[in-house]
């Protein structure tokens, strides 16, 4: 997440309320589907009394539910992130092109953004769970451990590279991720140069991925579309020789659609 | 959306500003992807000032960006329906099973849940765009005039489905949409009975969709499971010859998986 946490400074104008009401929502999650009012108040540093009011609004929004002990997320969350993808005009563009590329290289392919220091999905069409996380558009991963984020990233002006690599700390995922910050500099280098992005088991275990940058009717790289396959699928050498190609022109084939809607 | 709009009546304790926030989240949509103050105070009804003061926190929590004189929506927006679909177990459960079912008669699939009266996508495998308007998890639907909403109202409580007729409108969206109270009351009471519902044409001229359940391990219906096609498919006899067995394969698969995670 690119937002403060709370604790940060704030302007005046600030609304305190809607950064609590908003952290409430993020309370929730995969491992905590299901919260009492305590486990909220804990997950968010509210109050107990502040963290009831904030769970009260959402249920009479219509946002949460609750069986008087547990509170649940409803449905309706989903029209937030909708009215962001719904602004977007990339997915509904790029989605047709993931699907003949995904069919043509019977892979996943995947189109994502950057949003801080993170890749976010914004469209996918999965062939098989390759991930031991699902993937979901608003998954999001660091973006210097994946082929999208790399693509991203080497299209990033000087300033604003150094930037993020001033405030990114380079964990390794796996014992192959690059976490020096001159060797992804020089990786950066190679992936604007040549066009795509490689990684190689740096996100995770027994996953590759190419990525290629999209550039709109400006020539700005706007985002990236890439094709993951499990390592049993072959060599580095055999995946390039089998996706780089469909994936180079599903990618020109976007960028044409994309300039058209300028 | 179900949550109640603006000046409907609230408990002591609403805490109205984050009411004001997610409106303001709301605001920004399919044809609005970049608004200005003053189009965010009408669409949301508040006051400039106080649009303003969202925006600007909205800005300073990373979920909206400003080049001075528009707003737009950042992808850490999508974090928040994120934060409900993972919550939920149901899409990673059955992504797998939309994946095969869609390979295995060549349509897209999805899965539903109702909300108030529409019916929510909440997984989806999509083969081609054969609606008018791009689908997305998130997207919502008239539930009456779909036949997974028809299969979930199917399986409500009789003072529920009264409630629901009570206060949903049947409206025509086609030439096709069934718009009697009556006459939709003994669809849903075949549906229930034979087990699965047909829709066509009734959402959208020139498709077709197909339905079944999804019960827990308690037995409770908890979402539908769909396969849509277009009509140039062929006729209803042929799809429901070609679609009907792998659909109903695919949610007794999908229900063996769910009974187990309870």
């Amino acid at each position: 997440m690119t937002a403060p946490g709370p604790g940060a400074p704030h302007g005046a104008e600030f609304v305190q309320s809607l950064e609590r009401g908003l952290a409430v929502i993020r309370a929730f999650g995969p491992d905590r589907p299901a919260l009492t009012l305590s486990e909220v108040a804990r997950e968010t540093g509210l109050s107990r009394a502040s963290a009831r009011r904030f769970l009260l609004t959402l249920v009479e929004l219509g946002y949460v539910a609750s069986d008087g002990r547990e509170y649940r997320l409803l449905p309706s969350v989903l029209d937030l992130g909708y009215a962001y993808l719904s602004s977007l005009r990339l997915p509904d563009v790029v989605t047709p092109y993931l699907r003949d590329l995904s069919r043509a290289v019977d892979e996943s392919t995947s189109v994502a953004v950057l949003d801080g220091s993170d890749m976010v999905y914004v469209a996918r069409v999965a062939t098989r769970r390759i991930m031991s996380a699902a993937i979901h558009v608003g998954t999001r991963f660091p973006a210097y451990a994946t082929s999208m984020g790399r693509t991203l990233l080497a299209h990033l002006e000087g300033a604003v590279l150094d930037d993020y690599l001033e405030r990114t700390p380079l964990r390794p995922l796996t014992a192959r991720t690059i976490t020096d910050p001159d060797a992804l500099r020089a990786e950066l280098a190679q992936v604007r140069e040549r066009g795509w992005a490689l990684v190689d088991q740096e996100l995770e275990e027994g996953l590759r991925s190419v990525a290629a940058p999209l550039r709109d009717g400006s020539g700005a790289v706007v985002a990236a579309v890439n094709v993951s396959a499990p390592v049993r699928r072959g060599t580095v050498e055999e995946l390039l020789e089998h996706i780089l190609t469909p994936l180079l022109k599903a990618a020109a084939s976007i960028e044409a659609d994309l300039g058209r809607l300028r």
